[in-house]
């Protein structure tokens, strides 16, 4: 099929002989096309492009496809035919993230003027309650493929406890790399499952400088780091939310998705995985719009969107949605691209809007999101109003984590609506009967 | 069949005419059998006994009824056929709590010196994050039937989290009621959701005693408060955590299960259920023990227990595990009933031994539980270590919520392992290479 895919490449092609992860079968160039056999590799040996995996995806009779994902488990594994993990995926002890909640939000539709139908895709649900745990998952397996003993990263939280319960699970030890300044309940989170947890006196950047030298280094010999060496596997996670999206919609495309931008790598494999199941036939072909979100204090993106540029420039974040906070987005120029070509936008909102639509959408549907999931409910609302998405049309809005780990965001405007004594004659003062 | 049901009960009987809840056929009395027509009471009229409810539940061929519920949603509504609710209640705004995962925990096994299959079934992966989910999602639907517009209770913390939320999801109001002097935290992720949240100057029981002054005055007409007027239809959500385990067992009850106490009615439940699905013949009909947990700083079960006494004498709670910190346990004497007919054990562990075995627990499968679900799997360790649990046999242990709602209890001895420079000398001579 013509997603993606090559005539075909043995095992004995591969850097890594015998590795079997499934339906993938070599890295690809997304600049240059250049292929070479599966391994842990993340940039092009011709162009220093990015790599990512190029697939041999089933062929046949779509109607048996959707049958066998739909008697698999009801975790992303159900879609192992079509992500570069092995066969036998299920049995092996990993986290089972994945085939979280679609909420139809009729509450919210009727606040923000929607008609059509509205639906937000609720990854908090997920085992670390973020989407991380897709994209570890999957770097696990890459992992394990390629003979590593230690899981690591750089983080700024969400990543370092993901890592950290995914190692644990499988059995791995990990060493994840988080800026020394990290509030305490983000450093908590990420070492409360054993491993090793290593501050760095530094910003975010130095973090990253840091990985990326301990790669190359004797010391870091026999470390998978997930969102570097391991980063075209561990990308592809993303695209099971387009699988499950459109599999709980009934096997349908939505018409508009509405995702956030850190990296901008989640919306580019959204969209991977939505042609995929085009091409495969799973879904019936037709038009669908992807809009990207970001808060307006790391807005690089949404910036070249709006002022018709192709070069994204990079910013200094400053925005309360820090699990978005990515100055340089490394998928910025994908996610233009893609947001063009679909007939999409780009769109940003300012902190006080991140804040209310956490609470809206708290208060319509009892979803508590985090300051991501504010960012796109914001974005939402804006792109109604400014004339982008068509309020009668069938719309996806990503949550892509828990308010449980954002709770700074909304604790200063969130409180009791009244403190009183246990009276019925104070509570009747209070006017609350 | 044989369970808690009555011959025939028609909907004129009732002071709801025309309440449909499903299977539920009227409200028992748990201590002198006498019956009561559905509505929201709690009290026996004629002994002021606790109020339970009694089915007419599905009879016929079991094979066709567990093809019924594995065909039905992945939540705890596959399983309405055995719940008070009515047949058409996934279909209706809700949160759609339940079918967690259950984890297969080998690496937790051979640190307890398990060789039996050992299981956690892990409840934090509910929609507010705890198992509370499941039984206000019970609670709701009775509110609807009676037409209650307001959701009430009062809480310490879990409860209102979750009342908010399902309230919100439901578009009813709720007004919950907590002690004033809970942690920011906590208030905020009850009072995110947009309903009345308030502060009562005084202790929990403090709490409680104005919530039973309110559902007697005009002042809370047309309140449902979860926990005291719905409480019969409210306890029912926690028959869904043993259907869950035995069917996700493949139909097979465990040999032994380890459940928190708080105040009993989970334990109680979970037997309930158990039972039903031997009389339904969904399971087949073998011994099992069920295993009651506390933390010592609030154990009067346990010590009940272990004196050989039927009376549970009230204690003043003083522990970290804030969520079983029920001094006055109303199912205390069903506990000790069912771990002596079952031939289980009530145990108890203290503060430093729950600390330990959240770190364990994380460490070895990657959950994070709350302070509860260190209770369990601490307990399981000392049952072990003293002979009372079988480490040869089936065993399920449940964590009941999130380790992120009790950050507290973990965070003076969790933290990074190093803090260095950015520099590979400096990694090297922090040893964690």
């Amino acid at each position: 099929m013509a997603v993606n895919t090559v005539a075909s490449t043995t095992a004995s092609d591969s850097t890594h002989p015998g590795v079997s992860l499934g339906p993938a079968v070599a890295l690809s160039c997304r600049e240059c096309g250049e292929r070479i056999p599966l391994g842990p590799h993340f940039a092009c040996t011709a162009c220093f492009g990015p790599l990512e995996i190029a697939y041999e995806l089933p062929e046949g009779d779509p109607e048996a496809l959707r049958a066998r994902i739909e008697a698999g488990p009801d975790t992303i594994w159900r879609y192992a035919p079509l992500l570069p993990v092995p066969a036998d995926v299920a049995a092996k002890p990993n986290l089972n993230p994945g085939f979280t909640r679609l909420v139809r939000a009729d509450r919210l539709a009727a606040e923000l003027g929607v008609t059509g139908e509205l639906h937000v895709k609720d990854d908090s649900g997920n085992p670390t309650h973020s989407f991380k745990d897709r994209v570890v998952a999957i770097a696990v397996e890459a992992a394990r493929a390629f003979g590593f003993t230690t899981l690591s990263c750089s983080s700024t939280g969400n990543l370092a406890g993901a890592v950290g319960a995914a190692a644990a699970r499988a059995g791995l030890r990990s060493c994840v790399f988080i800026p020394h300044d990290l509030e305490q309940g983000k450093v908590v989170m990420a070492a409360v499952y054993g491993g090793d947890l290593v501050g760095i006196e530094g910003t975010y950047d130095d973090v990253n400088r840091f990985c990326s030298e301990l790669i190359g280094d004797p010391a870091g010999e026999g470390w998978g780091f997930v969102n570097v060496n391991l980063r075209p596997y561990y990308a592809e996670g993303s695209k099971t939310l387009a699988y499950e999206i459109c599999e709980q919609l009934g096997w349908r495309l939505p018409d508009q998705l509405v995702v956030p931008i850190a990296s901008g790598s989640q919306l580019t494999k959204i969209d991977k995985g939505l042609r995929e199941l085009i091409a495969l036939g799973l879904v019936e072909d037709r038009p669908y719009k992807i809009f990207g979100a970001q808060a307006e204090g790391c807005s690089p993106v949404s910036q070249a969107f709006k002022g018709g540029h192709d070069v994204v420039r990079p910013v200094r974040p400053d925005t309360i949605a820090k699990s978005l906070a990515i100055g340089n987005p490394a998928d910025g120029p994908y996610v233009l691209d893609i947001a063009r070509r679909t007939g999409g936008a780009v769109e940003d909102v300012t902190d006080a809007q991140v804040v209310d639509a956490i609470k809206l959408l708290a208060r319509t549907e009892g979803v508590f999101a985090e300051t991501a999931g504010g960012v796109t409910v914001g974005v939402t609302r804006k792109l109604i109003e400014n004339g982008l998405l068509d309020p009668t049309l069938t719309t996806v809005v990503l949550n892509t984590g828990d308010g449980l780990k954002t709770l700074d965001a909304v604790a200063p405007t969130t409180g009791p609506s009244a403190v009183i004594r246990p009276s019925l004659d104070a509570f009747r003062a209070a006017g609350l009967a």
